[in-house]
């Protein structure tokens, strides 16, 4: 219903960075992007072992007016990065152990620039956080999930950024080079906190003892080799002359102990799977390949292939609406790993993580997003019942925690979702999420028509928020055993059923629906953007918190304050003043 | 070693908040009262029944420029409430049921007054709703540990504040007059967030579905008896000609469901110890008094009996020093029963929270505390004997509760900490907590003196932080067998036995001693107080988060930011605007 018809331009991902074409791409970051094309990183993969190396080049920014010196990264650098990252799990399953280092002399990486982070606007420092966090998470979610290790070997000094990007990994090398340091220094430089996540994984992932933490988060030049190690800030260190083998001797080791618990095609498959293009990787290819998305660029929208959006932008409201699977899908692995990245759930869920994303960075005046699923109810069971069957193969797994990252990307996301079910919708399964993960929901109570939901086997924990739970659990903290009736349901809630279940805010019918929707509409889009965005962190997160949450909700709701104090962003604060011959002024009152 | 002798002026508590008499005084707000100069609450105790009545007094404010009308408070009113609680738990301990309510007509509590926060400085604010949720914990730690009940009577409409105080307590019951309502209309009316924990009691404690507790947070008006209940944001509602009977009921109940664990005194006793002054309570007094507590105030600082603060203003730091128990202390309950208040460790971390409240309110610009510990580590630790040995009399209970109470208050202080162990300090057992809440300490290393610090059982669990760990375990979360050894040693460490046994952070000798600890004063307060505070919030809290640290670093942080953002402070913002015939406009860029 909310589809508008128009030629379908493909998204030219090259140009789009370098050479704008139109006025709506010219202010869009492209969040697109393969190995051919890294700027700044080169993925080698040699059989079990990957290795990420990042070369930044300072002249290819994403903004105009600083220079990636050193190492130092912009949005630009980070997406590459999630794009590798992401490429490893889906193209390259059989590797083991991915080694990020760097290859610039003496400098691992000196983290997020400076310049860059001085002249953003405050929204965009926010964005930033928060989508390098995701990355960082998307590195940890692959350890724990799918049983890769990654190797941070820093063969020179990992500062800010740099070393929080050490620390997503499971185990950090530093070279013991007389200059090399690790080092967290915004706090003494910046008068801001490590954005990335830092604080909050050097106590509660590495465990460091706190008055420990305290002293490092605010030496500016860091610790080198024997101290870092004795704080528990890295796992080793070894001389220039013995780095490189040592690191060798480590990747030999964890490959000979990371045994794989899923099915992964033969080598002589993988040989069959790859067809004569050249690749980067100088590999065999045993996984599938992830095409650059379609999209087409409307000035009211993007249109994808399974994702619609529509940007109301005078009343300051979006329309995602996701289209369910069409059709008879493949129910087998191989056939699945055929299809590829053009199977439903894949795609489907890739397109809307890039729709967030561009919400997100692009659309910042949109606050609310009325999220629709057009399709078969029936169709998307089918989905998730083949998900659930082959859940032990390795590309199915991939899927599934790939949709789970794209739904916890949704809850980090600072918008409104009002989800709105229709006749023709269809929240089943994993798109049930999307309802759950609304910040509400509006149902058409209609009895002369078909309006369902209904959940699957995925709803009861393949597909976790960042605080651990299922969706349906946090939702039915007071009731857990309501949680436990609408999983075991075996057939669709119609409206009444789905109000008497606790799984929807509001019923209206078929006389006020209309009227209902917009006035909801109007009245949350009137509201203070920023009550309402702390509103959300603190209401869609409840009952436990993790790591990841602490992220999100204690550092980086300090951070986004701070970003906006004038002891770091006034004319005389910390972050505007980096790097001048003028100096940083404080106002000291503690708050 | 930094005491500074003066002649003791009696801080005349009257006429502090009435007729400041000096300059020093002029600025300075009181934490201190009693129910005899309560002039917005009435406490009344009929044996175990208590009776907190709100009757704000509007013209009576502790800043200018506002009236608090409609039952709204300031943080004058609100010290009250936290004097009241302290009160029940140690002067009436045989209380069963604290019932709340208001003797407004059609009114319970507007919430924190409007005009107030909206003259008020930033950090005001912050500082104002960080008590205001103190209170709330402190009602919440009775309810757990003491065994109390706390009855929201709303008698009237509850909203914003005013709901957040009802939701603190144990149970709400709503009148049903056609008229009266709850409601957390911050986010609609003003921009900002319910300030005390609101939105995280909302999901976490009273588990409301998150959707509905959107619906309720956005809805200016709020909800009325029959919908709350549903919603389970009270627990029932009564129509007016049966509410105070229905009150009575329900107290009645729960007046014989609740037992006390610990022994109190029986009515004979209480007899015996009350005196004959007129007592506003009309009641026997079961417990002991809190007498005012005795400060000096002089340019440079407060002295107390066992507590000593030195502010030095232009270096922004301040000594504070802990002075251990003197002589022999009393070993049996009945004793220290007698001596009351005057009962060190009563009297010291009295006096501790009040120089706490002070630094934070009255002298923002202190960003680092150097806190001292003077005096016998084995007295100190004798007192942790008698504590520990005597737990399950009332009395006791209470104090090492309120002990606990007020280190989580030096945990949430937006300060600096900086222990300093030299010799003839006494950091041992409950002092040694002072130690393991700092962000980091220094131990003088010198063989030819003795420099001792000492663990005793109550570092084991009886004085947790808000995360629910014992300092110790916050700290040794990598390496928890390093707690269990600090705790099982017999005797004192010196300081090389600290370091070893990972209690301390630095250990310079005779030699460095005071240019190390200069040099750590000086940087620190050089550095950002915004980004130190960031930071501390950050690092402090380690592993587990529960309901009172999400408040503190989820839904606090959050408000920070949004106290700062335009759209509420600015000259167009909600906040700025509210009540005045100009309406706000916002920057509806979502961030």
């Amino acid at each position: 219903m909310l589809l508008k018809n128009g030629k379908r331009l493909y998204f030219p991902r090259k140009r789009v960075l370098e050479k704008p074409r139109r006025q709506i791409e010219e202010r869009m970051i492209n969040f697109q992007t393969s190995p051919d094309q890294y700027k700044h990183w080169k993925l080698n993969v040699a059989g079990p072992v990957a290795t990420l190396t990042m070369d930044v080049a300072e002249d290819v920014t994403l903004g105009q007016g600083y220079k990636l010196k050193l190492n130092s990264y912009d949005l630009g650098v980070d997406i590459e990065l999630a794009d590798a990252i992401q490429r490893l799990r889906f193209e390259h399953p059989q590797v083991k152990v991915v080694v990020i280092t760097s290859l610039k002399p003496r400098i691992f990486c000196a983290g997020a620039n400076i310049y860059m982070l001085g002249t953003s606007s405050h929204a965009f420092k926010v964005n930033f956080c928060k989508f390098t966090n995701e990355t960082r998470c998307a590195i940890e979610d692959d350890s724990r999930h799918s049983g890769r290790r990654y190797l941070a070997a820093l063969n020179g000094t990992a500062s800010g950024g740099g070393y929080e990007l050490a620390i997503a990994c499971d185990e950090i090398y530093l070279v013991d080079d007389g200059n090399s340091a690790i080092s967290l220094p915004e706090v003494p430089l910046l008068g801001v906190l490590p954005g990335t996540g830092g604080l909050t994984r050097l106590v509660d992932k590495r465990k460091v003892r706190r008055d420990r933490a305290d002293v490092f988060s605010t030496l500016a030049e860091g610790l080198k080799g024997k101290r870092a190690k004795e704080w528990g800030l890295i796992d080793d260190y070894f001389p220039t002359s013995k780095f490189q083998e040592s690191i060798d001797a480590r990747v030999g080791e964890i490959v000979g102990e990371v045994t794989q618990t899923v099915s992964l095609p033969s080598d002589a498959e993988a040989s069959r799977l790859n067809d004569n293009e050249s690749s980067q990787t100088n590999s065999l290819r045993y996984g599938i390949t992830l095409n650059p998305l379609q999209v087409e660029v409307k000035p009211a929208g993007l249109e994808y292939k399974y994702v619609n959006l529509i940007l109301n932008r005078e009343q300051r409201f979006a329309d995602l609406t996701v289209r369910g699977p069409e059709g008879d899908l493949p129910t087998t692995p191989e056939e699945i790993q055929k299809l590829g990245d053009a199977y439903w759930p894949l795609q489907a869920y890739r397109e809307l993580d890039h729709a967030l994303l561009h919400l997100r960075v692009n659309e910042p005046e949109i606050g609310l997003v009325c999220v629709r699923a057009d399709g078969n109810v029936d169709d998307v069971l089918a989905v998730d019942q083949t998900l659930e069957a082959n859940k032990d193969n390795w590309l199915i797994r991939e899927i599934v925690l790939f949709m789970a990252r794209v739904l916890r990307r949704l809850d980090l996301t600072a918008k409104s979702f009002f989800a709105i079910v229709e006749p023709g919708s269809c929240f089943g399964g994993n798109l049930l999420e999307l309802l759950l993960a609304a910040d509400r929901s509006y149902m058409l109570n209609n009895p002369d028509e078909i309006v369902e939901i209904m959940a699957s086997e995925l709803n009861a924990g393949a597909l976790p928020m960042s605080n651990g739970l299922t969706r349906l659990q946090s939702r039915f903290l007071a009731e857990p055993e309501k949680a436990t009736l609408v999983l075991a349901r075996k057939e669709p809630f119609n409206t009444e059923e789905a109000e008497v279940a606790g799984l929807i805010t509001f019923a209206p019918d078929d006389l006020d629906w209309e009227d209902e929707i917009r006035v909801a509409i109007e009245e949350r889009t009137s509201l203070s953007p920023d009550a309402l965005t702390g509103m959300e962190a603190s209401l869609r997160f409840a009952g436990p918190e993790t790591m990841d949450t602490k992220i999100y909700g204690r550092l980086t709701a300090w951070q986004n304050w701070i970003f906006q104090r004038p002891n770091a962003v006034g004319p005389e604060g910390a972050l505007t003043n980096y790097g001048k011959p003028t100096q940083a002024h404080f106002d000291f009152k503690r708050t």
